[in-house]
C-alpha cells in the first residue's frame, strides 16, 4: 500500500463518521416534523414541549459536522471530489439544521394554538402536508447515501405538490378569517406553520441539489430554489 | 523570500479578492432592503420590480465566492485561522444571500399589495424596521473588514430590537385585521414582510457571530441565533 492510497482512505474513514453523524441528525429532524405535526394535531402541548427540547441535540450535531469537517480538510487537505463532498456534507447539515428550527417553530405555536379556539378542518391539512415533506427528507437523504442523483430530481419533483398543498392552505386560512374574528389570531399561527413546512420543503430541495450535485459534477439546471420557491407565495 | 511566506502571501491575495466580491454582494444586499421597502412605503410597483431582477446578481456573487473559496481550499489547503476565515466567508455569503432573497420576497408582495386596499400606518413601521436592519447589515461587514468584536457584539445587541418592532407590528396587524375583513388579505401580506425582515436580522445576528468566532476563536455564549431568535414569536 502506497502512500495515497493510505491518505485517501484516512479520508474515506473520516468522511464515513461524519456520513453516519448526517443520517443520525436526519433521523431526528424526520422525527421532529413527524412529532411536531402529530403535537398539531391531536393539540398535544407536552409532545410540542418534547419537540421543542429534542431540538438541542440537532443544533449541537451541527456543530459536531462543522467541526468534523474543518478537521477533515485541515488534516487531509481534500481537493477534486473529495473537497465536493465535505462542502456538501456542510451545506446539508445547515439544511437540516434549519429544518429541525422550522419543526421546533411548529410546535412552539402548537403550544400556543391549544390555548385559542381550535379551527376544526385545517389541521389535518397541515399534517398531511409535514407528513409529505418528511418522506421528501427521507427519499433525499436516501438519495445522498446512495448517490442516487435519480431520486434527488424526484425529490425536486414533489416539491411542487408541497407548494400547491400550502397555496390550499393559504386560501383555506383566509376564509376562515373573513368568516369570524375569532379564527384570525389562530389563522395567522396556522399559516406561519404552513409557510414553515412549505419552507422546510424548500430546504430539503436544496439538499436535493447537492446530491445532484455531488454526483454529476453540477447543480441541476431549471432552479435555484432559494430564489424560486422559498418565496413563491 | 522563503517558500513559506509565499504561500502565506498566495493565501491572503485569494482571501482579499473573495473579501472583495463579499463586500459587494454586501452593497447590493443593502441596496435591496432599502430599495424594497422604499417600494413598499411608495407603492412603487416598477422599483419593487428591480428590486426582483437585482436579485440574481446577488445570486451569483454568491456561486462566485463559493467557487472561489473551494478553489482556495483546494490549491492552498488553508489551516488554523486561515481555514476558519475561509469557512466563515463561506458562511456569511449565504446569509447576505438569504438576506437578498428575504428583500426581493418583499418587493414581490409589494407588487401585489399595491392592488390591495392601502392599510394606513403600517408601512411607515416596516420601513424603520428595514432601515434599522440595513444599518446593522452595513456595520456587521465593517466589524468583518476591521475584525471587530466589539462592533460585531453591538449588532448582535441591537437584534432585540428588531424583535420589538416585530412584536409591535404584529399586534397592529391584528388589530387592523379585526376591524375590517377588508384588511385581513393585505394585512397578512404586511405581516409576513415584517415577519421576513425580522428574520433579515436574524441573518445579520448569524453574521456577526461568525465575526466573533473569526476574531475570538469562540461563539458568542449567550445565543445560538438560528435555534432562538429566528423563531422568536
Amino acid at each position: 500500500m502506497n502512500e495515497e492510497q493510505h491518505i485517501v482512505s484516512g479520508f474515506d474513514r473520516d468522511l464515513e463518521a461524519i456520513q453516519a453523524k448526517v443520517m443520525k441528525m436526519g433521523g431526528l429532524v424526520e422525527a421532529a416534523i413527524l412529532d411536531a405535526s402529530k403535537s398539531l394535531k391531536n393539540r398535544d402541548e407536552e409532545l410540542a414541549e418534547q419537540v421543542r427540547n429534542a431540538d438541542q441535540a440537532i443544533d449541537e450535531l451541527e456543530d459536531q459536522i462543522n467541526a468534523d469537517c474543518a478537521q477533515v480538510l485541515a488534516l487531509r487537505a481534500p481537493t477534486a471530489v473529495d473537497l465536493r463532498v465535505v462542502l456538501s456534507v456542510m451545506k446539508i447539515a445547515a439544511n437540516l439544521e434549519r429544518i429541525g428550527d422550522y419543526a421546533k417553530n411548529m410546535a412552539k405555536r402548537t403550544s400556543v394554538l391549544v390555548h385559542m379556539t381550535p379551527v376544526e378542518g385545517a389541521r389535518g391539512g397541515l399534517r398531511r402536508m409535514a407528513r409529505e415533506v418528511q418522506l421528501m427528507l427521507k427519499d433525499v437523504l436516501d438519495a445522498y447515501i446512495q448517490r442516487d442523483a435519480e431520486l434527488a430530481r424526484d425529490v425536486l419533483e414533489r416539491d411542487r405538490d408541497i407548494d400547491q398543498m400550502y397555496n390550499a392552505l393559504f386560501r383555506e386560512f383566509l376564509t376562515f378569517m373573513m368568516e369570524d374574528p375569532r379564527y384570525i389570531s389562530p389563522c395567522m399561527h396556522l399559516h406561519f406553520i404552513a409557510k414553515n413546512t412549505e419552507r422546510m420543503g424548500d430546504h430539503v430541495t436544496s439538499i436535493a441539489e447537492q446530491v445532484i450535485y455531488l454526483v454529476t459534477g453540477q447543480m441541476p439546471e431549471d432552479t435555484r430554489p432559494k430564489a424560486t420557491r422559498i418565496e413563491a407565495e
